[in-house]
């Protein structure tokens, strides 16, 4: 078992990467899960947790107003306080929205992080971001609030289906753009990317990566946080667009889309921008055509990331291991679309 | 004009005090406030601020989850992104509701507090303490989200409502008790307690106190803060229980009533507790009954303070410049209640 510690101006942090890392066991902690978690997890839950479970229905349509209202009054049904233990038990959308109920009952109870999937093991549950989609627009309603403790435990991976596994491999692959040390391991261990054992070895890479970006920029007001949005300004509005994929694979699919912007724009060489796309292509090797490429910027507009009016904040890959804040009109990013659209007709 | 630094851990903010301290303007500002503050103070806004109005309702009554989103979704309307400016124009209900869609809108845009009523001036704009009510229970839905700046100018003075000179007048006396300069002030100058100059002076040194408190336990966790709540546990529950008088009236007869708890509890000698209902009565010469004590400790037993189940937690006064945390059980509470009430029969 690994420990990670990630230190912000707000609360420190640790993070448990590893087999046996779900130690954690109280009467008083009080659970948030969705319904496939539970079905699953009954008797865990059961067995470690006495101080109240609320179950939210699964599946990131529910991350909304309603859902985050329906844990907040059984928060106040359970008569939770300030120092009470709210926990996350489950993958991203349960993390995101477990955390942002715990930072707003009585301005912020205690709160842990237990992922229960690749993607949340790898990226969502650390780091303290917390939202719900409002109108239209994801995460556009949220906190920063980070948990006091996050239990990494791959106990719950042998219950994971196989398309939630190219989920987490999207943020994987996205960090291995990121930082030089995790891509050069992808690309040397490119025949394990479907072995969960190494995965989860990938995993704790990943977190420690993160925790050194967040402790930096803990409410992405420096710049740095911000490069671990690369391929989701694409990734997102696709996602908006169609939700037919995981939010893994639109990152994969946003990824593969910038590196030809970074590539156009002059960001990037254009063999830099081959090798990302062979690395999104270990993981996501078909990538599928955008019907709508107008409808595809008016959700990319919306981006919180964007600053300027009718410009696209992207963060593209520059060179191994280095990336650039990139900012696109909305005409010009619809010629790329346009174009890789006619090229692969 | 006076300048207030307060440096938290999460973010500086600055507080001017005095006549011009409101010199502020933007194109890009985006105002929050009341249809009362509007009424009165519409060409201020149209010259002053170019980025948007939203008008909610005025009262504490609309302190509530549907302004919150009205006001959210005014917001998105607005197309405003992670670094426009939201002002908070009006008492302290506008202060809490516009802080708390600024923390929450995008995780997080800039916020400006300018209060217009003293109460504001004195206490709800300073600190980052944000909040609606929900189900009952007051600022059980908030978070702690600094402003950058505080503009308290009393240029809004000439309209204020007698009412709002004694709500305001609370919190003043509340950090009387408290802190023994502003305390000694008080007592020295107790003929110029309707006078707004004189009171104005008053809410400097108010924030001043307040500040050096904040800074030194920013979310309420090292339990300095806590102090502030002073005279509220019984003050919140009588609001909430009628609700017909301000909230810094409450917190008048909450100090009133709990300076004999702190009395029979042993806290404090019989002399200060006098001195303290003394202090009281230069603001709230008469102190109503209190209909229900039941009712009164349901919504005592609510209050977020409390930590211990059916135990109710106090901030009682113990001398010139000190106070006491102090627990009492609801039984026991009841029994004050009831003695005050057969006492004043």
């Amino acid at each position: 078992m690994q420990t990670i510690q990630l230190n912000t101006k707000s609360r420190p942090s640790t993070v448990f990467c590893g087999k046996g890392a779900l130690f954690l066991r109280g009467k008083d902690v009080f659970v948030v899960t969705d319904s496939n978690v539970y079905r699953l997890y009954k008797e865990l839950i059961a067995e470690k947790f006495a101080g109240g479970v609320c179950v939210v229905p699964a599946g990131e349509r529910h991350k909304n107003r309603n859902t985050l209202f329906k844990i907040l009054d059984s928060m106040l049904e359970a008569r939770l306080h300030r120092s009470s233990v709210v926990v996350a038990l489950g993958g991203g959308v349960v993390g995101d929205m477990a955390g942002f109920t715990a930072a707003l009952y009585m301005r912020g109870t205690r709160l842990i992080q237990i992922p229960t999937t690749l993607l949340a093991q790898v990226d969502s549950s650390v780091g303290g971001k917390t939202a719900i989609d409002y109108r239209g627009v994801k995460n556009v309603l949220g906190a920063f609030y980070q948990p006091e403790r996050v239990y990494c435990d791959p106990l719950f991976f042998n219950t994971l289906p196989p398309r939630e596994i190219k989920c987490g491999l999207g943020e994987i692959i996205k960090t291995g753009v990121l930082d030089a040390v995790v891509g050069d391991k992808i690309r040397q261990n490119a025949d394990k990317l479907r072995d969960l054992g190494f995965l989860h070895e990938l995993a704790a890479d990943c977190v420690r990566f993160k925790a050194r970006v967040v402790e930096q920029d803990e409410t992405e007001r420096g710049g740095l946080r911000k490069c671990l949005n690369m391929g989701h300004t694409t990734g997102h509005a696709l996602e908006l667009l169609y939700g037919r994929r995981s939010h893994g694979e639109y990152v994969l699919i946003g990824m593969w889309l910038e590196s030809y912007i970074a590539e156009g724009e002059g960001v990037c060489s254009h063999e830099y921008a081959e090798e990302v796309r062979k690395t999104v292509a270990l993981a996501e090797p078909r990538i599928p055509r955008f019907a709508s490429p107008e409808e595809c910027i008016r959700f990319a507009l919306l981006d919180k990331k964007n600053e300027e009016k009718d410009k696209i904040s992207f963060i593209l890959p520059k060179a191994r291991g280095e990336y650039a804040e990139y900012s696109l009109s909305a005409e010009r990013f619809a010629e790329y679309l346009k174009l890789l659209q006619e090229n692969r007709a």
